[in-house]
């Protein structure tokens, strides 16, 4: 039988998503829960790799297990063997052809900034940080160039291993509450650090230091060295992908209410 | 000459505010980092000290010091030489009456507290948690009957230091954003414990498991063993002090945007 998870962790102690060698993964920790509560090896497939240091407010995961249990029994089960920054958050049989990654119509993510002369301290591995003042108009002047279908090789990490550098961008946002920013993304896909790299162009324009039509010629240069530098992790939440209604799954967890 | 500085932190990885012989507590941190700053002993006083996993937003202290510097290198000059998740977010100088806790005429405080099946994650040590549903007209009737002076014996730790149990709470304040339950609390100054074990009281009222008119009898029984068992620190914020306005030193720092 399959099954889907949702997943929500704070990613600061993990090497990342994806399974390594050195087993400080949320991968390794999720697969070691969920194979000690099923007494059998389980393999997970997700719907969104994240960086080391990025955190997951609903990453989805399948997998196949011959084991039968109430999904309740998944959730407590898994959780009782996850350190306490990870958490599976709901489990729910899937039909066969429900596949986390390639299901997935869209995925979403959010980038919180603070906007203030002093750093993060409170809010440390939380959130980006800027000293200097941020042009909202300038920014979302910036963002709209970004929309639709581009070639975003210029946003693209040399490892990225994705066959096509065409994506779609559906929706960027770009809201504040007090001293914080928000940036909300949403693409059919993205590339290795292409929000990253997007956060350090959109904040070269809020700032006053290039103005937002730059953003085509970045584009146009299909040239990782025309962006700016990668942005650090730390602000960046992968909201989670979203599937066709009629695979009937949760669209959010509870720390949709915990970001500004 | 006499300077009052505001202080953010995230109390997880420290023994709380104090100075301890362990050398981990936020205290030693922020005395160190300025003694290397001014390059000569600097002893603090602090407004409230917070026990260990309790978080500060705009802890107070004042320090008397020889060295003349302007505001902001006390600022940044500090902060090179505090760890990731402290910092100092203003200084200002302040006439020698000023006495950063003799001067508070209050305190406040927020707990914020997860309400849902799945405990904590991307909000580990950040938020308290409760799974079962929470009835808030019951709290808000409990908590009037704490506001005004009582005596708060039964809300005191047996290691409390105070003078007198005798305190006035000013204000409780109970708001919801979707699963996160915000508590506001405001005394002219809090016993040791006191505010996590009124949370404790609070979550069996609003749990159906004591009625509200219950705090009644656990404040007339000026026993600690009346009250519930102390709740654990992890969602409890140091807003900061409140002073005169004569004294003209900032109401609030950025991180007031970053909770719930």
């Amino acid at each position: 039988m399959r099954w889907a998870l949702g997943v929500s962790y704070h990613g600061q102690a993990y090497d990342g998503w994806q399974s390594q060698p050195s087993g400080r993964t949320v991968q390794d920790h999720l697969e070691g829960a969920l194979t000690r509560f099923a007494v059998q090896p389980v393999a997970t497939v997700c719907a969104g790799r994240t960086d080391a240091g990025v955190h997951g407010l609903m990453q989805v995961v399948h997998f196949d297990t011959t084991l039968e249990r109430e999904a309740f029994s998944w959730v407590r089960g898994t959780n009782t063997f996850l350190p306490p920054d990870i958490a599976v958050q709901w489990a729910q049989p899937v039909p066969d052809a429900f596949h986390s990654r390639a299901s997935a119509l869209a995925r979403r993510y959010a980038f919180v900034l603070l906007e203030s002369p002093v750093r993060p301290s409170l809010e440390n591995g939380r959130a980006g940080w800027v000293f200097r003042p941020l042009d909202q108009q300038a920014m979302e002047a910036a963002a709209a160039r970004l929309l639709g279908q581009h070639d975003f090789t210029s946003f693209r990490a040399s490892a990225c291993q994705a066959r096509s550098p065409v994506k779609t961008m559906r929706h960027i946002g770009i809201s504040r509450r007090g001293a914080y920013w928000r940036f909300d993304f949403e693409a059919d896909a993205f590339l290795h650090h292409m929000i990253r790299n997007i956060m350090g162009c959109l904040l070269l324009v809020g700032q006053g230091l290039q103005p937002p039509q730059w953003i085509d010629q970045v584009l146009a240069a299909r040239d990782r060295d025309a962006a700016a530098p990668t942005f650090p992790p730390d602000g960046l939440y992968f909201l989670g992908p979203v599937y066709d209604a009629r695979w009937g799954l949760p669209q959010r967890t509870p720390a949709y209410d915990w970001l500004p």
